[in-house]
């Protein structure tokens, strides 16, 4: 248990918008909704999973809908409260703490708002240990939990109530609904045990986000290597390429942003070329044709000089990136894993293979 | 109180198709329902709304989506426990009886089902005294009630419930379920006390469709009278055309079927041209490029022989049709009923002039 202020704040946005792997919104605007509400309401208490009541009542908040949209139609502040008491009613139970659904810039700030102005703690875990783009991505689709009772609520007022045959339906159903609510809603799902938190969450994962984004902040001041180095020995990064944005293409299509990034190589890789394709998060990254890393591994866009993450909705021609592979959080990997959120859901022709077996099997650095 | 069997439901149904004013879908079909649940469960109640006690729940059912496609993808038979269990815990209360919430061949009979499933009564009363294509076109939104909570469910099992903050966000979130769900959903919505029921229901409404299907019926039997005189008298109805259909323009649009028929003059008018606008019910007819009635009057096209309603998904080239104008209940002809369903929201460049009015000041039968 501890609390979480402004700086940790700061750097839970920073690492976190790394972690989204191109999705989950914009760190700044996350975490001006984060400092909003800890200034109106007092720091949010950070709870270790271990601390959690087997049978304690947990109820996940974020945001849904295209990271474009989210950025300009922000939370209005009555739906922490609206979202809550559906859920509590229909359990008939107070809740015992918020966490977050996925890494992301706006998706790791909203519940630390949310807990701050419910007064409830937050939990150090959420079920995806990144971001991805549909709501029946996470861990606890794997461990047969339910997405629904979801509880959904717009800025105007309006709140839906989800009851769903699988946790795919309730996207399909809520997706329907974020449209016509103007592409972006508060949403409150996958609503947990304890002990189902204990047994299926990505733990520690807000702590993770924080030590990446403290070690971004700080990652110029050390000498005795360089600072690509550094970063990539603290993110646990793989790199595979390094480069100019050439083209971007991007549509929003059903509140999702798709596209693909074309990067032209520089320095060591002068002379190649890489795409990456999206969908709010980077799917896929090729390098002169050969697919380098797929999901469920992260794909991470960073500032060459800076390191800091640059999501999908902010990709720009001329801006000089690295691409970085990161390992994804082992349940991914599964079996089960691979079949809600590997390379074939998402209709890329390729067998998963680790980013870490692609990065020596395939391209050699150069 | 009286019971309803076999031949009340067929006739019921037919007379139901008239008031539909061209939607509210098949009769056929919906009959059969009606039938498979009376077979089941036995004959349904039929209580006068001065019956109902002023603090009763009252719930209506009703699908919703598009007749082409309610008429493919039927009920369940699980949607109604579904859907009075979500309403009767929502209010913790009891459901006293249900009720239609519009006229029409299909939504006339599936509360008929609805309460022979479920051993409720229902009460001879609607919403509309016709079908329109949107939910909050009903008296009850006039007297101010909410359509929320309205719940939903699908026949795969699914359900939803919507709290709006006006009935065109019910309409407008549950029309988006809807077509995710595959175009026709079944609801539960507009839960009434007796007393608003008493208060802005359109009351009689089944005992009228019973009296129309019934005339129909037997329409051929009487000698004194040409069977359209006859027709004309029982169903109240202004004689607007008669014509062989030319053309007919569908479109099937977010769970909507809109279009137009075009109609070319026999008999009396021939030489003369009519069309009739629709999205799911007929909503304007001219004859030579005058209007000669629009919503919120009903607008009927019959068989010149049979006088049997032909719904707009049932238009076909080279059926001879009569065009028939019957006045709408009183209430849709107030200020906020014109608002709500008036030429105006529909996009009819004119204003609202009662269809005997049209038919005094405006075209002369030849």
């Amino acid at each position: 248990m501890r609390k979480l202020g402004k700086t940790e704040i700061e750097d839970i946005a920073r690492g976190a918008a790394l972690l989204g792997a191109g999705g989950g919104g914009d760190p700044y605007i996350g975490k001006l909704v984060a400092f909003g509400a800890i200034e109106d309401c007092g720091p949010v208490t950070l709870l270790d999973p271990e601390e959690i009541p087997d049978d304690a009542l947990i109820v996940p908040f974020a945001m849904m809908g295209a990271p474009t949209v989210l950025c300009e139609k922000i939370i209005g502040g009555n739906e922490y409260k609206a979202l809550f008491d559906i859920v509590s009613n229909h359990f008939g139970k107070s809740i015992y703490a918020t966490m977050p659904m996925e890494a992301g810039g706006l998706n790791s700030m909203f519940p630390i708002a949310a807990a701050a102005r419910l007064g409830l703690p937050l939990v150090d875990c959420d079920g995806m240990g990144r971001a991805f783009p549909e709501l029946q991505m996470v861990t606890f689709t794997i461990g047969g939990i339910s997405a629904s009772p979801m509880a959904l609520a717009d800025e105007k007022g309006n709140t839906v109530i989800f009851e769903t045959i699988t946790n795919k339906w309730t996207e399909e159903l809520a997706r329907a609904v974020t449209m016509s609510c103007g592409g972006s809603v508060a949403v409150a799902l996958y609503c947990l045990t304890g002990a189902q938190l204990k047994e299926y969450g990505v733990k520690g994962i807000v702590t993770r986000s924080e030590k990446l984004g403290a070690a971004l902040r700080t990652v110029k001041k050390v000498v005795d290597k360089t600072p690509e180095e550094q970063f990539l020995e603290f993110s646990e990064g793989i790199k595979i390429f390094k480069g100019k944005i050439a083209d971007v293409l991007r549509e929003t299509k059903g509140a999702f942003n798709y596209g693909k990034v074309v990067l032209e190589g520089i320095g060591e890789y002068k002379g190649h070329k890489a795409q990456v394709i999206f969908q709010n998060e980077n799917l896929s990254a090729e390098v002169d044709g050969e697919i380098m890393a797929t999901v469920p591994d992260l794909i991470c866009l960073v500032d060459t000089d800076t390191f800091i993450p640059v999501p999908t909705d902010a990709l720009k021609y001329g801006k000089r990136v690295m691409v970085v592979g990161l390992k994804c959080f082992e349940m991914w990997r599964s079996k089960e894993g691979l079949e809600l959120v590997g390379p074939g859901y998402f209709g890329i022709d390729t067998e998963y293979v680790p980013v870490e077996i692609r990065a020596q099997g395939g391209r050699k650095n150069v």
